[in-house]
């Protein structure tokens, strides 16, 4: 051991590099007492990527998981997150499984302005009201040098719009502005297409992936010749999205009609899916709207029929968001970090090794190598973690965290033996597997595990649907237990809106399902022919 | 016959409701000269879907063949354009291939605000300077109704930002700021990321593809720890963007490095590859920059080496956007429309069947059903147009304005002879085949138009490639000849600034193979080492 002296910047600045060579962050503190003590104070806020239980704290549980499974994190823009790689990779499988979907049911991708024209913007009225508390607005198209102010910018005051840009909070009215010049006659009918685009909705508060200023999505946006037939694509589009909710993303979801109240500004009616999260809160995971000929008149698009007369066309829009990432998380993750169904897992296998020495890493190597391609070739996406400054308990916890759906861990003995340890991530149950029979069980156990994962989630989300028949059993379930509560409803917005403000719950659907029951609303005390699904949501 | 009095208002409409129906527009005149003639004149600007010839104005042949070909169109906002369903499905081949290109050499997609805080904007001033003059400005976020105009928005000045955002002209301010989050230590290096996004440029004057103010792209940014990698880095994906161009555009590129004037603000060095169009015009099809430490020092993104010491780290940035759409088209097509190599063609066969009635189109289709089923089955796309308004003239030559690769035409005669017709779109030679042919024959043909297409490319860019060994030589070729000069230039910014001012010519690149040879400058006499090429671009 060799000592050196050091003046306190510098030995604070060796700290600090120590720390950084551990991937840690924290702050240091140097306290130098006369005549001859140093006290160094190292405070490092967490040591390892422990998150807090969701018991604890439900929303802490969800942002600490978020961040710390490198999903997604708070940019320097107020409101706009970063997508890191490894959450990309998921919306990328997410996107994948949908467009396949989108073009299986006859619809094409293309891309319209990023930019509305104010005057364009406001020409659906109830649409422009919606959307216009929160838009992002281009005034300017230059900035220049700060006379006063050398190497700054400012906005250049003769750089001003004539017209100001709307930033797109969705893309009905440019959409709509070009569908005019498309369509003719009923030949040009139906007019089928989607966008995969970011939008621009500005958020006072918000929260990673569930809520943020601009946020990626999809959104449809089709023209018909005749109601019934746009009436039909937004139930098959609400399919598409529940089907895609069920089986790839393992989420079970009601499918039902919006409210009044609650419907898309500028539809005449809203479909919704909506999935229970584990804190008893609902989260709405897609739309699909009917728009009548409300945008077709708003922006004068008519089509030739074949008997030669003119006729407003009929639309419909439907979109999901980088929203179902929030929905992914919150419906199947535990405390110790995210659980993801196979299908939409970027990693499926991790192949952890166990060894004291680079001998045994070698023999271990050779085996994994083999036995990931194998895996490799059946489409699986495999991960061997053979860093050496990382011991296997941590590599075990950071893929836990990072909720790969299976670990295969191999050691020396393992390779004796001709076997191997397989842990899933759902149930954290382990088995010792023939490395030989690997090739055929996990694929097997990969679809258990995505099977086991909606199953746990539907009985879960069966077991938050509880029937009102009183407004004090409503306030009372919302408040004990959470989840869907089943309750008449006389129908009216004004009942609703009293609902939601003295229980801050909303009328998240009317499910297409609901079967017909005479009852009186648990509020108005007034006839009623069906229940509906009240909850506090997302 | 019958006929019917109609009013004038009456008569226009229906007039233009056939138009219509026949997906026609025209200005209909009606003129009542009294007593009783009524003349009706009907314009109709284009009967059918002709474009202009390349020789009779090349500039408008693009212009109308983006349009007509349905590749994109402008739209209601400013310099943005529409990208139509058949336009973005080629440029989801594109994105496919590239992205799998990215992957494969260990990349990884994330995504990054679309807004640019100004202040973090101008951190890097070279950047900053370099795009000031082009940024969308966001300002507000909010709209309120209009006091003295109901139904109207303006923007509320009660929602003015504290601190203005640039729409992101291009990412390297919010991914350094952010990268120096991600980085600590060598560990978490290199970062190989890209992003697949939407920018805006202002343009003034623009051009579908080529220069719009939205486009679309991918831009890579990746962090090194040596200089020696980074700049690796920025040649392997210049390969990469090559390979691209030559194997799946059939677009041959010139390789090499951007002078002084014309490199990336705030790069150190930017390589490009440069495309010859079928004008004489060079467009540059991709850039990759070397960006030092620039970004690194201006974001104060610096790690600890394994030495333990903090140091900088060394960037790069590299992207390729919709403009090669427009290199695309460029590059094969002719008068009668796109031609499209196979492999990145939407449609890989069209089969038009030649019937006089219904019985004989059962006939056919029942053949095509099974032709078609083979062929995709091989992962080509096919499209049986089957369209009973149309004649197949009209439709072989809507399929030749749209480029698909090869057509397969089917007569009763054929069914009897059991052959088929089948002709490639880009040298229109057509050859009756045996209908058991086909399913080997033409995964063959359309490997064979794929070559065919890069070479006859290839042949035309060496064409265009006229050393010049005076000024006036090179004026001469850029007048008479145009294409690539290849001639001498002494290394300053002043000579390139003189050149480029004199005759609109600019230095496209320094090719990376350029032979070392002692020379004179053309414009000032000066000693200089290799041949640089000058041409007129897009």
């Amino acid at each position: 051991m060799a000592s050196i002296v050091l003046n306190v910047k510098r030995a604070k600045k060796v700290i600090k590099t120590a720390l950084k060579l551990q991937n840690l962050t924290g702050i240091v503190r140097l306290n130098l007492y006369l005549p001859f003590n140093l006290i160094v104070t190292i405070i490092i806020p967490t040591m390892g990527k422990e998150i807090p239980s969701r018991s604890e704290d439900y929303s802490q549980w969800y942002n600490e998981l978020v961040k710390k499974a490198d999903l997604a994190e708070h940019s320097d823009v107020r409101g706009c997150m970063v997508i890191k790689p490894y959450g990309y990779s998921i919306w990328e499988k997410m996107q994948q499984a949908l467009d396949k979907m989108f073009k299986d049911t006859g619809h094409s991708n293309a891309y319209f302005p990023l930019f509305v024209p104010k005057s364009l913007f406001e020409a659906e009225e109830q649409n422009a009201e919606g959307f216009a508390k929160e838009c992002a607005i281009v005034t300017h198209y230059r900035l220049k040098t700060d006379p006063s102010n050398k190497g700054k910018l400012i906005v250049d005051p003769d750089a001003k719009l004539e017209e100001e840009l709307v930033v797109r909070p969705t893309s009905e009215a440019i959409i709509w502005s070009t569908y005019k010049k498309w369509i003719q006659s009923y030949r040009d009918l139906p007019l089928l297409i989607n966008q995969w685009a970011n939008v621009v909705r500005w958020e006072m508060r918000t929260r990673l992936f569930l809520r943020t200023s601009e946020f990626l999505w999809q959104e449809g946006h089709t023209a018909h010749t005749t109601s019934d037939e746009a009436v039909k694509e937004t139930v098959q589009m609400l399919d598409v999205y529940a089907h895609f909710a069920e089986t790839f993303m393992a989420l079970p979801v009601v499918k039902g009609r919006k409210s009044e109240g609650e419907k898309f500004p500028g539809a005449i009616d809203t479909y919704c899916i909506e999935g229970m999260m584990q804190d008893g809160k609902a989260l709405q995971a897609g739309t699909s709207h009917f728009l009548g000929q409300n945008f077709a008149k708003a922006f004068n698009v008519q089509f030739a029929t074949k008997e030669g007369k003119l006729e407003y066309v009929w639309g419909t829009s439907w979109g999901v968001s980088t929203r179902l990432m929030g929905a992914l998380i919150m419906a199947h993750s535990d405390d110790d970090g995210l659980i993801l169904p196979p299908k939409l897992a970027p990693i499926h296998v991790v192949i952890v090794p166990i060894f004291r020495n680079d001998e045994e890493l070698v023999r271990i190597t050779n085996k994994v190598d083999e036995l990931a391609s194998t895996l490799r070739k059946q489409g699986y996406s495999v991960k061997f973690d053979n860093r050496d400054n990382y011991k296997p308990g941590f590599k075990f916890a950071e893929w836990e965290l990072k909720g790969v759906p299976v670990r295969i861990a191999i050691g020396p003995r393992d390779l004796d033996n001709g076997t191997v340890e397989v842990a899933r991530r759902d149930t954290k149950e382990k088995q010792v597997m023939k490395m030989d029979d690997v090739a055929t069980s996990i694929p097997a156990l990969l679809d258990n595990i995505q099977e086991s994962i909606y199953k746990k989630a539907l009985t879960f989300r069966n077991s938050m649907i509880t029937p009102a028949d009183t407004f004090d059993e409503l306030k009372k379930i919302l408040d004990e237990k959470g989840g869907f509560v089943s309750a008449h409803w006389d129908g009216t917005q004004e009942t609703e809106e009293a609902i939601k403000n003295e229980v801050k719950a909303t009328i998240r659907c009317i499910p297409l399902d609901a079967k017909e029951e005479e009852g009186k609303c648990i509020y108005s005390g007034k006839p009623s022919g069906r229940r509906v699904l009240f909850a506090r949501a997302y």
